[in-house]
């Protein structure tokens, strides 16, 4: 990175969304007299009678859940997508100011172990591998549906990050529309393949790799890093050293190669301020209409809140809302404390 | 607002930026057993030794704030933006994959009052008043210098919005670049201007008034909306009756009438869960660039966090991040509940 960058206000471009991101270097130092949170902590329950995602209790909705043992998938008993939802249209001022559109698709949840303690940080990577298979299993299922066009599996995690239960688990929410961050993405790869035939997050993974100041993890399969362009302190992205659009197309050692870089990113988050740290995570394949998509690059993101501790965040509010989304640390630095930190992950 | 849309899954295409949001108003019924806020308190002292903000103490970064007895602007002590930044363009890879550019800018607070327990919603219309000329005053002067294309005024209310410090203040953040939020707002009203050759949020504005049922308040000069493609859960949008594209442009009424509508929404929101509510909120003027700008429509945001009740907030995350906004409460049912909270403002 250019000497400059470091120390100087500077904005950074998102080839992918085409959005611009403000870096702060020089605000580091800025006193923090805003709220903090309360520190995330370990579960200790391995099965918690009050849980309704541990084997065999009862939901809210009222349905039991199974006795499973490995993952389990259920449809969302408060969906905020419903298969059956009447399609309609209508524009009451009858020039795009007040559009609406019926919006279909199904949102299930998936539990990725019975074990209430556990979170991908803590299960073992065959454990991971099961997970994986599911959301692949999962891609295809409704990908193959002509209702649903994109199907986004996504993670919230910890309280901080809206989960309403520390049990671990993700969500698929599958949609007849194609929603707006995949439309966007869908754009920028378009134009970069139209202009330089080549897929432009393949082209950033090579660059990143040979750069290599902002790589966190790697394996055979996959390189994990701070985007360039990260918003989030410590954002992640994981790309794929070949390219490949999708879940489906991950071969055998991809599957367990993709486990592993889970296992890794999440293992190094947790010993960055030796909490258990929050995120949004989620899988960004090609969308699953009626067009192949040869531009796409499969990748997941990472967004975590936590900036300065375990319990000083960073807030995305007042200028990032009305303005332009704004972080103080460099990206550079983030990888490098993320690099440290994945040094004390214990092996056990 | 046709009725399909009252009780299923839709979506809602804002105009302004181009995006759409997923709204899913059977969900309302959710359990929630995440994370709850601890409620925000009255600030009871009206002056605090230890506040930076408060008249003729000690800041943070060394220097004393001002026996200031209105309203008191001061350079950010820990600015996002200088005005001397390096300017650098500088591409590694070539491709537009690893871009940054120096960006420069000016960083000030604006406290409000030097009162530390009042709010906008606790200040009078001439106390408010007094405000909105500061705004305009500072929009004027910087948006007047070379170097400065934006001048993005705002104010995070709240620990639960990152507001460092309870004392009633606002910020400028004022840049060379035009932020993106600005930018996508610039192209859908220019879009608009070309195709209709009028405004797209005077003819919002008209069509609101008549249809009545987002509208919170209003005034001789202003309206105030749940806009139809809100995001927060009562988001709330104020237009201008007459076309008026900046601060400097207000008539002397059109800023009593501005400190008034300012105190009708805050006072508003304080009632709907009586507690002090949260959220940030920011004009958007036009650009101060070269261009003269007929298509752009002044208006101010308010978005604020709150869902349920004092305590229990509405969460972007996962799906929000990943795919597209959602909301559970329709635009018309936050705007009914604020248009009942309106009536509990106690009479002084
Ligand atoms: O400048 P402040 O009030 O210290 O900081 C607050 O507002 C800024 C502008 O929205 C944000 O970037 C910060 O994350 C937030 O904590
Ligand atoms: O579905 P959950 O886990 O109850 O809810 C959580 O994730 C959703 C999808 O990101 C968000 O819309 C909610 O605000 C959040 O609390």
């Amino acid at each position: 990175m250019i000497p400059q960058a470091q120390q100087n206000p500077h904005r950074r471009f998102n080839p992918l969304k085409r959005e611009w991101v403000l870096v702060s270097p020089h605000r580091t130092q800025r006193p923090w007299q805003g709220q903090t949170e309360s520190k995330s902590t370990e579960v200790a329950l391995s099965y918690d009678p009050t849980c309704y995602l541990c084997p065999g209790n009862l939901r809210a909705g009222g349905v039991r859940t199974d006795q499973y043992t490995s993952t389990y998938v259920f449809e969302n008993d408060f969906a905020a997508l419903k298969p059956d939802a009447p399609q309609f249209s209508s524009d009451e001022g009858d020039r795009g100011l007040l559009l609406a559109e019926g919006e279909s698709g199904i949102c299930r949840v998936i539990c990725f172990s019975p074990r209430h303690d556990l979170t991908l940080a803590k299960m073992s990577v065959p454990e991971i591998r099961a997970v994986v298979d599911v959301w692949s299993e999962q891609y295809a299922e409704l990908g193959a549906r002509e209702d649903i066009h994109y199907v986004q599996i996504f993670e919230n995690r910890g309280a901080m990050m809206g989960a309403s239960n520390p049990h671990p688990h993700g969500q698929l929410w599958a949609s007849r529309s194609i929603p707006d961050e995949v439309v966007s993405e869908l754009a920028g790869q378009r134009d970069y393949f139209a202009e330089h035939q080549s897929n432009l997050l393949c082209e950033y993974q090579k660059l990143e790799e040979s750069l290599g100041e902002r790589v966190v993890a790697q394996n055979a399969s996959f390189v994990a890093v701070v985007p360039f362009w990260a918003v989030w302190p410590f954002e992640v992205m994981i790309l794929p050293r070949r390219h490949v659009t999708d879940l489906q197309a991950f071969t055998e050692a991809e599957r367990s190669d993709f486990a592993s870089i889970l296992h890794s990113v999440t293992a190094t988050y947790d010993q960055v301020f030796d909490t258990p740290f929050p995120y949004s995570m989620g899988l960004h394949p090609a969308p699953c209409d009626e067009h192949e998509h040869p531009e796409w690059q499969f990748h997941a993101h990472f967004f975590p809140p936590l900036l300065r501790s375990a319990t000083i965040r960073k807030f995305m509010v007042g200028y990032e809302l009305l303005g332009s989304p704004q972080r103080d640390i460099t990206p550079e630095s983030a990888a490098e404390t993320l690099r440290q930190a994945s040094l004390r992950i214990p092996r056990i």
